[in-house]
């Protein structure tokens, strides 16, 4: 058995947790399965019935992580020599952005996409602020950096360029100068490219069958 | 100088990131404001405009960290002998609930406050499903495990603790036992009390000032 079995749908955020197994070099087996056919314990596995979902087979016990902000980072904390995981100089920029883009920018960029506004009166409370101001605040560092922790990748790159790759793609995150420098920096990296083109193929033979 | 400048506001999330400045011990400087008297250099260190934010002067450097979630991790990260990091085995529950609360919870109870819907065609853009999936998803683990990591706190409790301190104070989040329970477990620990004082003690004096 291989130390991790990851769960994911092909056109699924299952995506950005394969590009961190194969910039990891993680040694994993794969369920692929899709949205009507989903395993019958999956949800024992995770309750939240989504992908992707890595479980860890670890110490005589399975650790499910779940989140794909989360499955990104433990992959380096879980392969330390690979060089993904901050220094003690890059820690606060690694993860500062990671929360950000999983958390207020991923909220900024659903919320425009679904049409909701926050009333005025509730800004304060609605931690994102908006798409705009989102935005401009990870526009302006990566103005002046190159990756996540300034000029080299890290894992953070995986999940943060992850969103920008498929804003992008989607339309629902504005095409911006920086935006699109650092998405050609990401999916020109080898093992990006190496994890798109296994989905593309099952996205592929998915179309031949139907 | 203190080792970290803590910038917040009384009556914010940045009680969140004072407890764990509390928990970890961290030696900080404060500067406290209200929504209307931000310092008119709080922009250039945090272009969301809004707190916590944190500044750790390290090596020669003024390291900023935001986000409550990252600012709490960050803490873990910078004083690794208060027994607050998880161990190896506990990193797949500190991760996956860590980024959990941050992400599809946090969205999950802005969406609910605010009376947004997502249309069914569209449900699979939401990574968070609905508020009663993502809380029945944290139920079964807090019904089974004190702690994000089993039983014992660390720093991923400040974050995911503060999720349903905040949540049963506001009524945003229904009151399971399983919640009433971890609140309990989380709002008496020494530290969280002398956090939750200051701030207090803040937000008292001023409304004796206005």
């Amino acid at each position: 058995m291989a130390d991790f079995t990851f769960y994911t749908v092909a056109m699924s955020r299952g995506q950005i947790a394969r590009w961190a197994l194969h910039e990891a070099g993680a040694n994993y087996d794969q369920v692929v399965f899709d949205w009507a056919t989903r395993p019958d314990n999956f949800v024992d596995i995770n309750p939240m019935n989504k992908v992707p979902t890595l479980v860890h087979h670890h110490g005589g016990h399975d650790h499910v992580v779940t989140e794909a902000a989360a499955i990104c980072h433990y992959l380096a904390e879980t392969h330390p020599g690979t060089g993904l995981l901050p220094d003690a100089h890059e820690k606060a920029s690694y993860f500062r952005w990671l929360f950000f883009a999983a958390g207020p920018l991923e909220q900024a960029i659903i919320g425009a996409a679904m049409g909701w506004e926050v009333p005025p009166e509730r800004a304060g409370m609605a931690g994102f602020g908006s798409l705009e101001l989102a935005l401009d605040a990870i526009d302006s560092w990566l103005n002046t950096n190159d990756f996540v922790c300034g000029d080299r990748f890290t894992m953070a790159d995986c999940y943060v360029g992850s969103q920008f790759i498929w804003g992008l793609r989607f339309g629902t995150v504005a095409e911006r100068p920086s935006f699109k420098a650092y998405v050609e920096r990401c999916t020109t990296r080898p093992k990006c490219v190496e994890a798109v083109a296994i989905d593309q193929k099952l996205i592929e033979q998915a179309q031949t069958e139907s």
